[in-house]
């Protein structure tokens, strides 16, 4: 498993660039994709690492794992761009439904969640699991150990493994959070985050899950 | 402020139960309120530390804060009772909109969250805050630490503020959490920690606010 690719679209952008570089870190193969391939190609040399940049079409159908890191605006667009070539694979969709100039408050979309957005977007044939809500992007983008979980959200649960496993390897802990349904709680969450962060001037707010949790058995 | 009495209205159920003595034992005056003046009466007296209880609306009159810790298909019918007794009062909604029997499955109301609906069911004299959504209760019946934060929303930052003050009195940390509608993002949460405790065999999962958090000059 651990040897399949993973695309990364708007990997050009911060969290997209911290992703892809943390797994890039850990051995696996990714490619960053972005609408120019140039600037994908520009930051995956920067990044380093072995990482290679597509446009994010080319990347899509490079990668067997597609993680898509966009801003809300620009959500439904790029999955109309890679729809065509993300059949039957695994699509981790990191979209936090921020509407600004009020990304403070909670704004869910009338699917429910971003995630339920993409899996409408994409059709039933992929499998969409939902992950990286909460975490900072500009401590992802250092070796800096976070102290935030990863609530990993998805209907195929074994997808959501797979994607739970993938957190791991950016040095978080990943955790089943449920059906794609719930993903709204990460979500609405990082408004929360954003809110905390500027009330009591935290530098990237996270969240924890406590108490002991003993990992399930495949 | 301290000094203002405060009524648990739902105050023999277990959350309400907790709740009213872990703040009669911090020294507050509290009633609990029950839809059988006899049920909180013996519930007040079983738990000791000079509770008194009361029929949900007499509590409701008797008291400055109200807090209502009552199961999400009782909101409704509860909010109703106490309405008459409660304008320009702080409200305190602990409601999650678990809909049985998928309660690991986030399920929010049309409203957005339980907390506007409960604003929408009292009117917009009522101050409302809602809080307490994600601890588990069996673990504030007791006197141990509880590995969680209380996030508390609202859209009157006095009574937000009041009411984080008053969840320190419970022992455990207030964090503000922005305006009601974020409200949506605790009572999200708590089908995720179901759904955790149940996958991970936790006893009850807990959520923590990670960061350096530097207390606003209020």
């Amino acid at each position: 498993m651990s040897d399949r690719t993973i695309a990364v679209i708007g990997g050009t952008g911060k969290l997209g660039a911290a992703i892809a570089r943390r797994l890039a870190k850990a051995g696996r193969k990714v490619i960053i994709g972005s609408r120019s391939a140039e600037s994908a190609a520009r930051t995956a040399a920067e990044l380093g690492f072995g990482l290679t940049g597509l446009a994010n079409a080319d990347a899509a159908m490079a990668g067997s794992i597609v993680i898509v890191t966009v801003p809300f605006a620009a959500q439904q667009l790029t999955l109309a761009e890679i729809a065509p070539h993300v059949a039957g694979k695994v699509v981790v969709d990191t979209t936090v439904p921020l509407v600004p100039p009020k990304v403070m408050r909670v704004q869910l979309p009338p699917e429910g969640s971003a995630a339920q957005r993409a899996q409408k977007l994409l059709g039933p044939g992929v499998r969409v699991v939902s992950a990286f809500h909460n975490v900072a992007a500009h401590k992802l983008a250092t070796d800096q150990h976070i102290d935030c979980d990863v609530l990993v959200f998805g209907d195929d649960k074994g997808a959501r493994a797979e994607v739970v496993e993938l957190v791991a390897q950016t040095g978080l802990r990943g955790i089943h959070g449920g059906a794609l349904t719930n993903s709204a709680a990460a979500e609405a969450m990082t408004s929360v985050l954003i809110f905390i962060n500027k009330t009591y001037q935290v530098d990237g707010a996270g969240v924890v899950i406590t108490g002991q949790l003993v990992t399930p058995d495949e």
